[in-house]
């Protein structure tokens, strides 16, 4: 059995997720007033990614519970016919763990990013992903993904072995 | 100048909403596990409807200043093309105010919400509402609604004078 390989966690930014997908945050984009001033709105702040033919945008509620770090980590996934956000409700910070899409990647090829609680993540199709874990405190997500027909998540042993996280 | 007239807010509840549109909360709505059982997740949770041959759906921030009470109100806005998801991401309490879609309502017949901040709504295509109030503090919220070509958006006075709204 080999031992885990250690991966360091860095904060969340959106130049960093570039290669994976969009960070839902109001920082980098700009804004527009609205409801007469009172309130301002950035618009376009991930791009959705479901339009095959079968495929329609589907809102789902997500309840974790958290992990503690360090997390040790054994399996990949991703979505093949679709984007997935997920937005945080209570301001817990949460984990991100993805590799480029393509080819299952070996585990020295992942990432591993904190959330502040404030920003969500958009995984472009066909990242591939560990499932999202929520830090601190059991949280709520809202998710946005792909509805409809069609085989729409892989699920893979991580190459290599064990992966722990460390924040 | 007619006197306000006067509009007691209630607690925001799917049945109460249901003429409206959804409710985005986990309470009557049924969970899958996910994420090896971490996690269990509400599908489905609001309809949304923007898929007229030029729409797509479009993510947004929202940042709004809070209001206090009694909230005086003078318009009213609908989207013809489109649904509207307000889902509030600080915990703060918001303020709904709707009426039947269609020909533009008298203002007794208005109803007014108030969200408990763990609660979202999606205005149905068509429903008039007046903009989103936070109330208690300054908030974020995630929008989901319809971009792309088109007029979406008619905004009137409300007819018959201000309305005021008591929480």
């Amino acid at each position: 059995m080999a031992d885990p390989l250690i991966l360091q966690a860095r904060p969340l930014t959106a130049a960093a997720f570039a290669p994976y997908g969009d960070v839902l945050e109001t920082q980098g984009h700009s804004s527009e007033a609205m409801n007469q001033g009172w309130a301002e709105r950035f618009r376009d702040i991930a791009d959705i990614d479901v339009a095959d033919q079968n495929g329609r945008v589907s809102i789902s509620w997500v309840h974790s519970r958290a992990d503690t770090a360090p997390v040790g980590l054994r399996l990949l996934e991703r979505h093949p016919l679709g984007s997935q956000i997920f937005m945080p409700l209570n301001g817990h910070r949460f984990l991100v763990v993805v590799g480029p899409s393509g080819e299952l990647p070996g585990r020295e090829r992942l990432e591993a990013f904190v959330s502040n609680g404030r920003q969500g993540v958009n995984y472009r199709k066909g990242v591939w992903h560990h499932p999202m874990i929520a830090l601190d405190a059991a949280s709520d997500f809202i998710v946005i993904d792909r509805g409809g027909p069609g085989h729409n998540c892989d699920e893979r042993s991580i190459p290599g072995g064990e992966v722990e996280v460390r924040l």
